[in-house]
């Protein structure tokens, strides 16, 4: 009987050992055999650019009972249907800081995410807003909230951060031209540890570029007022 | 004795419960307590421009027993020395991907690494080749392989693979403005999923800029010569 008893160690020791090799060797199995399908923690993907050109009107109406009648090519996944579907998939906010916004479907996003209610934070290049074409006014003007880094230099960041979680950076300004002509990458992740630091940057700024907080005498100023 | 063979496997059972559990809570516990001193998977880290100022001397002679005389602040990290510290640590490739490229800093890094016998390949904007300080020149005359992207459009990538596993990749330009005055950012990174479409596109556009290639006329071509 105590033979029975080292057996019965021996055999759910070794059951354990053999069912942990199985877990390990069918996770190997898959990964080798379909290695995008497998999810590996927090999202990670890229995108580069130039993309072919595309109806993004799915995105906007997907409910919409008519077919878009235009001549582009529908239902097709592109590197901007991917950034726009990220970008609308915001439920709960978005935070962008870019230097340059001029494409009208991202505009078109950031509005229709304006009227779904959700808020928006922008922060942008002083200089850059006034290039042609510029959608800054008009997304200020539809009452989004928006600050603009006036600095000698360029606030030359290219990122948002979607609903305090999803971050997605590169090399993109948001314009047609970045989008259609130039070789140029975004990196989208949900990966905490790259995620936070764009969180606090953001933040960082936002509060810099307060224009409260900008035209707000200093008590050493005020100070100085008085003696002068 | 038929009970000590049930206690026996309920003994083993809980001991292994009991570890699994302990595992979890200290892994969570040294997660709370220093959340940023766990390394939890690869490398991830996020820097952000302008830097301050400081003397970069010890990163390309770490081994110099005399002091830099120059009068910058030393021994202090900033965005910038890291940046360097991660170019210099190349030790068997470094593949970069530059729009602009005039700081003479990271020109030196590269250089260093070329002359320890590091292969390097270097793309960049044709047109950006030519601004004023553009340290393209100085790196082609040093023996380094260099191609240009002479499309119409920008080739506005600002990324870097070190030793084919770490990815540099961000908003910011290889320039003294781009990292001492720009609102800039970069992400290091040696996650797979995110390196990896930097390392195709990277070959892609190689191949794609291959000067013999670009000259070589095609078979119609030929034909079409023939016939005229």
């Amino acid at each position: 009987m105590k033979m029975s008893v080292v057996q019965m160690v021996k055999i759910v020791g070794l059951g354990a050992v053999a069912l942990t090799l199985s877990v390990e060797w069918l996770d190997w199995l898959f990964c080798r055999l379909w290695p995008r399908k497998i999810s590996r923690g927090p999202l990670k993907e890229v995108y580069f650019f130039p993309t072919e050109v595309a109806c993004t009107e799915r995105l906007f109406t997907p409910d919409s009972p008519f077919p878009c009648p235009c001549p582009l090519p529908h239902n097709v996944n592109t590197s901007f249907t991917r950034l726009l579907g990220h970008i609308l998939s915001a439920s709960s906010s978005l935070d962008l800081c870019v230097f340059a916004f001029t494409n009208l479907d991202l505009s078109r996003a950031v509005l229709a995410l304006h009227t779904r209610g959700i808020p928006i934070r922008i922060l942008t290049d002083m200089e850059y807003t006034l290039i042609t074409g510029s959608q800054i006014g008009v997304i200020r003007r539809a009452g989004i909230c928006v600050r603009c880094d006036s600095g000698a230099v360029h606030m030359h960041h290219k990122f948002a951060v979607v609903d305090g979680r999803r971050l997605i950076t590169g090399s993109l300004n948001w314009t047609l031209t970045a989008i259609q002509s130039n070789k140029e990458n975004i990196l989208v992740t949900e990966e905490p540890d790259l995620v936070l630091p764009f969180i606090t940057e953001f933040q960082r700024l936002w509060d810099v570029n307060d224009p409260a907080r900008r035209h707000l005498p200093s008590i050493a100023e005020k100070t100085a007022s008085l003696v002068l």
